[in-house]
């Protein structure tokens, strides 16, 4: 993820090397989960792995830690092919009208400078509270620019960096859209989320207000084996199709390539939508109209014409009577298509908020993607869905937000410096 | 916690003996942390401890994992001496109209089964997503009855079960006030605390109506030693003088005795304050302002007359000026009393809400408490720091509740039993 390895990471690379455990580059990729081990070590415990993990050689367990740091520095931002965390805060601000391009660079600055302290477990600069910096848990920090900021930098934006296009299926709340800046802050641990949002909205304080904020979660880190797909609030398995990180195949379809403004390249484009979820509704539905809407078993996530979660789905299989397996109304069919670079790379989380009137639950998902090109690749899958999609039945969307992701920095740097 | 010990429980004894460890009764009161060991070996992890936690020899150490499991059934409901887990969502419920006696001998029958199975990793018995269920990861629920439900069942209900006297700190909203069934629904996994709340809600549907729906958390399982006092969003070390749970002074301070009506004893009184903390006014203190105001430590809650954060505070040492050490307007020497009795176990989360406005922060403390008598415990410390605490300068109650817990049941029976 970075090419700038902190010292702890070599430290465990180093106490791995001696326990007879190798960290691969796949460990490396999962950021804090690897570095779990190290920590392990620190309270006093050995971990010994016989299988497991999808593999027969002996390998490490991504033992969580509160200690675990993502690096911050490098190529990329940190937060996007971060194996993802439990916990989530997403905030958009609203730069004020006095912010110029100079200010702007002064505030990332800082921003960068806090982001970089608070990721690593250390105090940000004018900390309040330094004893809850201690505990990462795997934080990272990303930051996002709306097109209202590159505007104000005089930058390039890149074409999809705007609203939407308007879908059918929208119902959007102003106070869930848009923005000038993202902050897209996550972590194993709730209270490493509170601390370090507030010290970089205190960062903020004189250049933006806050427009929005919508927070996260997913399995605790240590619930589940890590790399299980994510399960939204209906109990669908829900990302299977994600690109592995590490691949060429992930880096073409998220990081940016030449195609986009200079300024951008190592970066991505990011979406978020606010999808309310009508689980009452749900309710109605027993499981084999569940798993059609679908177009996967609740269980484990199969295609219905498959057994295993990762299997391709055969959209040419009919049932006895003729009708496709997988219906043509399904989620799974109208968000898959024939062109492979039509991909985006999700990293949603599921919201709960406390419900209102005679409804039991006021709940739904951060869909949250990464992709090279909005336009090219989320527009094409959701106009799409947008037309036919069973599911759109129990789902309404009530925000959206794009933002450009701008690359990692090295220790000298900023993020936004190939912007200002 | 349970005389009902469940087999996973046995079976987790049986592996540590043949791993040579042995669960002391304090691994057991310490329920999931414990339990994490059998979970570990299920996904195939030698755990092998050298020391830790505060012993010498070898010991089980609690790892967790979301397989972790609180029993249900047993003399006193779980969720009061639990390790506290680090999620929780508290609801109160409004009795409908018709609801009588009958109807909630009903609802209570219906809500132990399905907490029973939910906190145990079962699906709930109308689970309409059972895949979400397996995940429990140390869940509990526990019930409180408020002087609503104990008038419908024609109970006796205790002197103290009534709203808190108004204390001139207090600036209440009524919509975090009061309530007629409480459920305190905690867990390790955010997932599993949002599942469980959505099943118990649904078998309430034909009895109750949402009042209030409160959500917070602590360090995530893992990020600390277990047995870490948490620290609240001042930065504070939060509930040093808990009385330790399984020692006669706790069972003493927090079950009920026969002092109340019959039904309550082995249950509990429970109060929820909601504490908004003015984050913001709160970083205008310095460090040393902030421990006067405490009267102790940032670093480690050490009393400002000790070392470690356990340590006697000293209220008669003096500076070399002659003014007390531990200041007399402190929260610590207000909170504390010469009567022993006037003690209570305090069992709170954070919370951290979207803020509004120019705030950069909607933080606070969900103070929650158990104690056997509330007019006798709780009341006289709330008044002392009514009257002088210099942390009211910080610090609003907006809510306040009072609930009677009831004690627990065997599986043949639900909670509440005693009552009707």
């Amino acid at each position: 993820m970075s090419s700038n390895a902190r010292n702890d990471v070599s430290e465990q690379q180093e106490s791995a090397a001696k326990t007879g455990h190798r960290l691969s580059r796949r460990h490396l990729l999962l950021g804090g989960a690897a570095a779990g081990i190290g920590a392990a070590g620190a309270i006093g415990v050995d971990v010994v792995v016989k299988g497991g993990i999808g593999a027969s050689a002996p390998q490490t367990v991504p033992l969580f830690s509160g200690t675990a740091a993502v690096p911050f520095f490098g190529v990329h931002q940190a937060g996007v092919d971060t194996e993802p965390q439990s916990r989530v805060t997403f905030v958009a601000l609203n730069l004020l009208p006095e912010v110029d391009r100079a200010a702007l660079r002064r505030m990332m600055r800082i921003l960068t400078d806090d982001a970089a302290r608070l990721t690593q477990g250390e105090a940000a600069l004018a900390d309040s509270e330094p004893e809850l910096a201690v505990v990462p848990a795997r934080l990272t920090v990303t930051f996002g620019f709306g097109p209202g900021l590159v505007a104000v930098a005089g930058g390039e934006a890149p074409g999809w960096l705007r609203p939407l296009p308007a879908f059918t299926i929208d119902r959007l709340q102003p106070e869930w859209n848009d923005g000038d800046l993202l902050l897209q802050i996550a972590s194993d641990d709730p209270l490493t989320v509170a601390h370090a949002t507030r010290m970089l909205l205190k960062d903020l304080r004189s250049f933006a207000t806050v427009r929005w904020v919508q927070s996260g979660f997913r399995r605790a880190a240590g619930s589940e084996k890590p790399g299980t797909t994510m399960r939204n609030l209906f109990g669908q398995v829900d990302g299977t199709a994600n690109p592995d990180v590490g691949t060429t195949d992930f880096d073409g379809l998220v990081w940016s390539q030449a195609d986009n403004p200079g300024w951008l390249v190592g970066g991505t484009g990011f979406v978020l939508r606010r999808i309310s979820m009508n689980l009452d509704k749900w309710d109605g539905l027993d499981r084999s109209g569940r798993e059609s809407a679908i177009g996967r078993t609740l269980a484990n996530g199969a295609p219905l014409t498959g057994t295993q979660e990762q299997d391709v789905p055969d959209f040419t299989a009919t049932t006895p009577l003729g009708f496709p397996v997988i219906p043509e109304f399904s989620h799974l069919r109208r968000a898959r298509s024939e062109n492979t670079a039509q991909r985006i790379h999700r990293r949603g989380y599921n919201y709960d908020d406390a419900p209102t009137g005679a409804a039991v639950s006021n709940s739904g998902l951060l869909f949250a993607c990464f992709q090279a090109d909005v336009d090219a690749q989320f527009v094409p899958i959701q106009t799409r869905l947008d037309t036919l999609d069973l599911l759109n039945e129990w789902t309404t969307p009530i925000g959206s937000a794009v933002f450009a992701i701008p690359p990692g920095c090295t220790k000298n740097g900023y993020i936004g410096d190939t912007l200002f």
